[in-house]
């Protein structure tokens, strides 16, 4: 990559490549303003699991702004494999021993931490002061105190940070924002919001606590409470939540099913599921004064679907990683903090930790600062 | 109605018409066993509200074995335009006042109480008096209290009582019932109900305290109740509500919308919503350990859907109100305890006072007896 793209990357040119999220009357429209040829980041992958290779890297193929330039893995034949079929230079490929050199590798813009929960923090870190942007996956790390360390970090080296928050940037989630911020249907009145699956593999390490810090919560909760936020657009400021194992050996470690509640400032409320022992929860519900707009399913990588009181919506199915690598690029051409920010993961942290705390008190109502 | 007729309504005569629900390999499916000639039971309503005026009576107008034969109606012109239009004659027709002469008229049979809540009781316990076999209307009773002294004064007098539960009568919510039974998807690991909708005209009995006892909980939170009940085929041990208000000048005697979480002796976890502010909400959702059900609507007079994860239900709609009373008709000719019996009603009312309860204690948890 050349200095002077560089220099624009950090904000020394401001005038560049927009994308307008125009989904306020209609299907998800994608501007490109500018008629400048198209500028790509260097993406990095950390963890090569099966997001990485299912999801992410196919993703990236279809961004517009975006490549897989680097590879960070401790298994050869995966780096050897991602290598061939993505075209990596050899000087990009790294080991979690190797990786800190990756501040002398000017051809990597961005890493993008796929890794187990519990390695998030030190990563996004570790990224952060070689001098990388960087794109961690959610839930952001096992406890806001680490999240708050990586925010920090990130900050310190005036480095940007985003969160895997992709239904943030998928036409349907953003239309159920539109409704509720545009008051289409009148105040927003109630929530409901869930999202499981059947756990297959019981050796993963989504099911060790000390890998994952959490079991369905950590995991897809995670999806039901980001809901309930952006749709609500308050903060809660209250939680009670409830846990059942009727597995307690596949699920010794952590979480299987949780139940919780919130209150938001105006009174709204959510009921919220999750689970690893169960599918067909995937849904994310908002009543209205005068409608109601519900998608089901909500949550999956792809086939969303939507209805509102006045019939079915209808936007196209875009690739969620592809949207969401592009808009963090977008941001970081534009130095302009995304709306999906470390800040917004500590968020969630703190609102995850308060259902474990919860829980932990026999379903007490934690009061959320 | 012939001295005959009477001892073989009374359990005299044991062989009897019999509906068979098969509702477990396909579509619904009524067989009358016997050839005999069809006995009607004589029906008097007691309220000729808007249930009653475009539920009940139309419904009656499609049973086997049951006839709208009286009318009890405080309001003169009522009386006069029922009478005209369903054919009652005078002498099966009464007042508020009148209603007790009522156990000297062998041609009623049946009294259906379709008051507002509060007076369920005493119209209950009035017919029951008087010799006659009782269907209520849901929620029996305003305090499980009150639905006790129904019970009892119905025993006491050697009469059946039912509860006007139509959906345990509906092939969606019989098939729910089967499946989480006949464990198809094995066993059941989570529910989700909610039902809800936004009231019109607030001068309404509903939302008067004194008559209805109650919110949107007593009059559609009990469906999802119910429905939860019935999925799991188990009585919940414990419950913790909560309750919002968006609109305190509408809602200012009864409860706009109420959350609440059930926890089931299996380990089950019921999530549940009602709402007297907001349309959408007629879900019932049952998690298994290999695939899932789902109503929705589910609690619609009309028009019910399901799906399983193997695919859509597909049975046929029946009229509610028809198919309850023609069973409640069975029932009372073969001399048989309801499954909507008036203990049923008592079990509601017990847990609907324990989510107020919870709800007036700061959300606490409540345990079940």
């Amino acid at each position: 990559m050349s200095e002077s793209r560089r220099s624009f990357l950090k904000g020394t040119t401001k005038k560049a490549i927009a994308v307008t999220f125009a989904a306020s009357t209609g299907p998800f429209i994608i501007t490109a303003r500018a008629a400048e040829p198209e500028r790509k980041l260097d993406f990095a992958l950390v963890g090569l699991g099966s997001l990485a290779t299912n999801q992410i890297a196919p993703g990236l193929q279809k961004t517009k702004y975006c490549r897989l330039a680097g590879l960070v893995s401790g298994t050869p034949e995966k780096r050897k494999k991602w290598a061939a079929q993505y075209n990596v230079p050899e000087k990009n490929i790294y080991t979690y021993e190797t990786f800190d050199q990756i501040k002398d590798n000017p051809d990597i813009d961005v890493v993008y931490v796929v890794l187990p929960n519990a390695m998030h923090g030190e990563y996004t870190i570790r990224a952060a002061k070689a001098g990388k942007h960087v794109l961690c996956e959610k839930p952001m790390e096992i406890s806001a105190q680490k999240c708050q360390e990586m925010v920090d970090a990130c900050k310190k080296a005036n480095r940007l940070l985003a969160i895997g928050y992709r239904c943030q940037f998928v036409p349907y989630h953003l239309e159920m924002m539109r409704i509720s911020r545009e008051k289409q249907f009148g105040p927003l009145k109630l929530i409901e919001a869930s999202f499981g699956f059947k756990i297959g593999d019981p050796s993963q390490w989504r099911l060790k606590q000390a890998l994952a810090g959490g079991g369905a919560l950590m995991d897809v909760g995670i999806y039901a409470l980001q809901g309930s936020r952006y749709t609500s657009g308050e903060e809660p400021i209250e939680v009670t939540a409830f846990e059942t194992k009727t597995d307690p050996v596949k699920f010794k470690e952590v979480d299987e099913s949780i139940q919780w509640h919130l209150k938001f400032p105006n009174g709204v409320m959510a009921n919220c599921s999750t689970t690893y022992n169960s599918n067909g929860l995937n849904r994310l519900f908002a009543g209205f004064d005068t409608g109601w707009a519900q998608l089901d399913p909500a949550y999956s990588y792809d086939g969303l679907q939507g209805k509102t009181s006045k019939g079915p919506m209808n936007f196209p199915q875009v690739d969620h990683f592809a949207t969401e690598m592009d808009d963090f690029a977008q941001c970081i051409m534009q130095n302009k903090k995304s709306k999906v920010s470390g800040e917004e993961g500590v968020r969630d942290l703190k609102i995850l930790g308060a259902i474990y705390e919860s829980i932990r008190n026999g379903s007490k109502t934690i009061k959320l600062a």
